[in-house]
């Protein structure tokens, strides 16, 4: 029914994460409006995405040098780790500007339900870090999901004879939110972590 | 913070509307997932989204050719005429496949706040349509919004002397709605539409 080149654009779109036929089609229909210059643009960076793009071979962080800018701050505190599920969660941490330490990217967390096992996971590059390493401190920082705890769970009982201080990062209500809308898990971990004033 | 390959991507997302900073991101790592092979596909149609494009010169239409593919189809019912804002309107009534006549795309409403008068519209193309044409009966679909409503009632004024039958789409509860939400004009307008049985 419509030309073939919006067709097209309307495929790819609906393809991704989140975006159904309706939003792909608004999309496709904004874009046509755009400047042929901005489609360039967008593009050739679509096509370029996976050049000059490698894993940090220290932390699996997205890079575009062997070590990525993190892994070569030597500013960065060298002895306390955070373990993320993904690259992603190393840029929220980022731009909370709340920590100063280095990161391990574990690449996803154990799934059984998708097959996915600890040997799925960049678990052993971990290891071979903590070895001859500054790190003092290692911070779980993997999502509070079902699947995120396990992880947690399994990495700290593998790292537990390393002797190293481990933790888990705070479960509780989120800033801004409302005890009468929080579910009863974040509720009993509220309680659970509560602190001294 | 992120290498420039993936943040372009990222900020090119980021400027499509109903797509944040965070939808964006995570569209950008999706995409970072998939083979190359779909992202040079997606890159080149986007590239090549205006070539081949123009609007069809007697409905405004998108289309490939001089004429759309409607307007090229004899089978169509030629007495009946659709008014419609926008080329996305076509496709929602031609998958409802509830309407048989032909379009005309005004390419935009009525909008004095954002500076858009009738001659920023389709509305000459369609007047010079309508001499000597088969056309019994126009159809204003144009939008239930304050904007179309305006613009419904301007064609109707300037329409209204060619004799022709001038008809508006129903306006009414939806399907599978629920009186209790619906607004207080929309009660009023399904009370006033009501039919006999």
């Amino acid at each position: 029914m419509l030309p073939s080149a919006i067709q097209k654009v309307i495929d790819h779109f609906s393809r991704l994460p989140g975006i159904g036929q309706k939003t792909a089609e608004r999309l496709a229909f904004y874009l046509l409006k755009e400047k042929p210059h901005f489609l360039d643009n967008f593009g050739n960076d679509l096509k370029a995405l996976h050049s000059n793009l490698v894993f940090c071979e220290n932390c699996h962080n997205l890079s575009e040098e062997p070590l990525c800018i993190i892994c070569k701050n030597v500013k960065r505190d060298q002895t306390t780790l955070c373990v993320v599920e993904e690259v992603l969660d190393i840029i929220a941490f980022e731009k909370s500007d709340s920590y100063q330490g280095v990161y391990h990217v574990l690449q996803g967390v154990i799934s059984p339900v998708n097959g996915i096992g600890p040997q799925d996971l960049t678990i052993e590059t971990l290891k071979n870090r903590l070895i001859n390493s500054e790190i003092q401190e290692i911070i779980l920082a993997t999502n509070p999901t079902i699947e995120g705890e396990a992880t947690a769970l399994y990495l700290y009982k593998i790292l537990q004879p390393l002797n190293l201080k481990i933790t888990r990062i705070a479960r509780g209500l989120p800033t801004g939110s409302d005890l009468g809308y929080a579910d009863k898990l974040t509720l009993s971990n509220c309680l659970k972590g509560r602190q001294a004033i």
